[in-house]
């Protein structure tokens, strides 16, 4: 049994989905795709030797009777729109980030879903699929460190070719929003952003780095150093500080090197390269479960709270403020245990 | 398009292909099974939910019109005869290691491949599938550390119920052999064995650890230690040392605890867990080559190399001697050159 | 020539102070001893064979014609007095931490050494001499991270006994403080606490952990996590990120183990191991300089500072604000660049 | 009480020890001193305003009444003659490596000093006092692994200017013919030395790199690869394995440095660096040893066991066969159990 995907927007990330679906994962294959760039939609069909149609837009993709589940991998600003016809279609869709661009979209979004009464939606937060974030997850869930106090991360990159105002908070740190509140299975109470000196290696216009302060529920604090033109790698941190222990993040394998008076391992670079496992996982887990009528994975909900505490974040930014977080009770449509047993 | 296999034997290894070619590979279905206990090999199709038959023998795997390739992981002294077999019906056949228990069923094969003039068979050394020792050899091979000089290696598990005699050589030691003239581009000329204070912790009628040594055409020396009964895990070291620097295979992925007055990360215990990935990419490229009427792995010829050594090694064991390892010219039938490029 | 030191106050530290100075170091001698409990002082005397004369107070010592210099490792609320009387006696000082218990008191130590108008006061701010720090202090001076941006801090304790109201931030974070502006060679402008949820491992009316956000003159941002009954070991981290790079203090040397499937090193439980090599060179530097008629480490007014901004510390805990610190212009007197060359 | 010590040999580690002794270590001070070039001699008094007389030959110095005791640091081929001088002048001498340049030098030794009937002499084999093999014996001797079967060490320099002939076996791997048998508490029985592929980077008339197979009265098996010009650092790596858990010599500590996609620590490149503190541990236990009527370090014996150790090695090299090992039963004077508690 095959479960035929339809994909709207063949970017890279689209073309990337579409290769792994056709060469390494199993169970699903692409029948449709569509793009606003019509001839690059048609290359990848030739290029992957796709069984696929090419269709004029998102709509009828989603319409497409052939189509069992939507992929949406366009343009941002786009998502909230095709993920409510995919729901209205009663299709599955696996929408990457954002699900919408402001949190209200997110929350017409979960509307939608609950009204239409069961769950459809997956939104592309592929950390929680990485295999050391999980084992982190053990680790914590397992009691190895007692509960958890404090969690330091860092999530820092090269170089951001293109960013611009705030979005190291709203396209790099809502990744650790997702992830982080999966591992320690609590909700965000408030934020505050601490602006450090600036790396004299960007245009001045551009704060970087940041330093985002959340705290949760149960009173855990969690600090976030964003740095993403740190030119030294794509290097992603976490440490988790329990009462009666402390557990780090894996750091990716890599040959050990004696050489010039240095013994060293590898950074990554390329961001691709450390969750590249991470996106085969993630979208064969969501094809199993959607074959089975499932849907496991983050959730509109999750999307939503991501993009709640994304907007605190970015006022705190502005403010210089404390600013509380609320959110709303979880619907008990969407109640999940994220506890690993 | 599918590549339909027939298994011949579903023990636990034919049983976990059999499971990652239904559930995590692509390209692929199994279509017959056979084994010497047919209620296994009944119970295998009806767990996955195959759709395959259950055939009295090998042989008539073999010969099932519906089936394109073999995948040969009964009982080693069988090896032989199913793989002969496949080369007699002309069909591909991955077969687990031994390609054959002695050098001379190893030839016969090779002979027998050579006659048909087509490459057919693949021998499971997953080792050179894994990403480690992959990584390890690009940077020999893209000359990170000079030319390589001398190689130090360990192999080591927890324990090893039902080792007995040479096992160590013939069972665990036979991957180092293959995936070492892999890496190095080279071969073998001669081998001695060390045996150093036995762990009282095996049967006195056991010899734990050994120390292997080869030389190889080059000069390159290389030492191993085989301790199959060390307690604390399963450790695969490999260090290779060049003129200009050192590098390390590097250690499995996991997260660092501070617990307990230690920094630790975990070593594995279970075999298993260590290659686990490898087994997964060594079989979609089978597939993929196989599909493509290609033959890209490890070849009857690798396997027969493995075995001449392998005899060797036993030779040296119980002489104390050095002993010559004389291995024929490569028949440019199978010429290949390991060099990543 | 030899250095002929008083010391007042035979606790545990007078004691191991005057001990490195009769068995480990060299030039100089104890000739003069002196504690509220008279027979402990004597009793020290005894045991180290010292040819030193037991005084009824610190005055009687500071002012015995045969001592060059003053060791003052007395109960702390003394401290003041003795530093100042010693200055009164213009005899150099080596005085434990704290200088004075309140800023007001460090301020009148540094308007007397002003007035003397020679230096004479050292404080006992030991991770300046230790090695790692040295070597974390000499990659930042010798530019090979950049600018620094932000520093990541942590000081773990297993546990605190007698640990109650601010001690984690007045007898604790106090050598962060000082440690940090001579790496950095730095001020500090703001300070702000956060108070995480506690661990339930002490009794609830102590506060454990603490966050301590400091701000820098040139807008460097510390956070430094002080977690007091951490349980696990005693552990001093401090991570330094740059524009082009991050170092890390070094980990205590350890022997790595494979044992019980654990890769681990270990991490030291008693304080005292962490920085015992520390002690030792703090004093042979006193000693040296001393006898050469210099003084070269932590000054009078270190000590000052570090007493106003951990005043600052407490206030941020207690009032849940961002506290400006405000240090007077250091006098030209006291002018002093830290960095290495 | 002050040692009074007469050196003899005032080159580079006659210098190194001077210093170390006048300006690091308490206890004792220099107050004769020789040297074939006497200008130099003078020079190093001057230099480091010593209260020392300048003598005309290493006899003189042993003879000088004011001289305790004696350091040989002259060059290798005199050490024997002055070594047989101090003892037969009743004074204790630490004499560094070679105590003897031949085996029957170092018996010439050991039968002088049995005669002489209390021990004096002591060789610098400085390793044993290194904070990190000090660390590895506990491992050993407190049971943390069980039972050693097999240790791998490694013996690296970036170059070795000067060297020729045997000179990695008779200059560097005694080094670790004295360590390995002390860390194990056993003997030597026989040796085998393998020689690779030699680096293109040296003249090809010198053999590097070597690896030599020792063997012990236990049974444990030590292989050593010595490779002096290794290029990328001086590395001093020592690996024991035991039944149950396998311990390593700590690394260096260092700096962790993120920076240019590596993570790395520093790899010494002098080895003088590597081995600086033992140095100081060294003689200061020497001196306070002396001062108490003790010797307690590296005896003759133990600088003859080296020496025929060593001749088995340059032996084994050139033949190629396994040299059997005899060295005499310890004579009681000499009987010491290595076991630390």
């Amino acid at each position: 049994m095959f479960l035929k995907i339809g994909v709207i927007g063949t970017g890279a990330i689209g073309q990337d989905h579409i290769r792994r679906i056709t060469n390494n994962l199993t169970g699903a294959k692409i029948v449709a795709v569509t793009d606003v760039n019509a001839e690059q939609a048609k290359a990848i069909v030739q290029k992957e030797n796709l069984d696929a149609k090419v269709y004029e837009n998102g709509h009828d993709v989603i319409n497409a009777t052939e189509v069992d589940a939507v992929i949406v991998t366009s343009w941002g600003p786009t998502h909230e729109e095709f993920v409510l016809a995919s729901i209205a279609a009663g299709k599955p869709v696996f929408c990457e980030k954002p699900l919408a661009t402001t949190a209200e979209g997110c929350k017409k979004i979960v509307d939608a879903e609950i009204a239409y009464g069961k769950p459809l939606v997956q939104v592309g937060f592929m950390r929680r699929y990485d295999k050391g974030y999980r084992a982190l997850k053990k680790v914590v869930d397992h009691d190895k460190i007692g509960e958890p106090l404090m969690v330091h991360c860092a999530h820092r990159a090269p170089s951001a070719p293109g960013f611009s105002g705030d979005m190291a908070l709203t396209d790099s740190f809502v990744h650790e929003i997702d992830v982080l509140r999966w591992l320690l299975n609590d909700e965000y109470v408030s934020a505050q952003v601490i602006l450090p000196r600036n790396t004299r290696l960007v245009d001045k216009a551009l704060q970087d780095p940041h330093i985002v302060l959340l705290e949760t529920k149960q009173g855990i604090r969690i600090d976030t150093e964003i740095f993403v033109n740190c030119q030294y790698g794509y290097d992603i941190q976490c440490q988790i500080v329990g009462e009666t222990g402390i557990a780090n993040l894996p750091e990716p394998s890599s040959v050990v090197l004696r050489s010039e008076a240095k013994l060293s391992t590898d950074i990554l670079v390329d961001w691709k390269d450390r969750f590249i496992d991470s996106y085969d996982v993630e979208l064969q887990e969501w094809i199993n479960s959607t074959l089975k009528g499932e849907m496991n994975g983050p959730s509109a909900w999750d999307g939503y709270v991501v993009a709640v505490t994304a907007d605190a974040c970015v006022e705190a930014k502005h403010t210089g403020q404390i600013v509380p977080i609320s959110i709303p009770e979880c619907p008990s449509f969407y109640k999940k245990d994220f506890t690993l047993v």
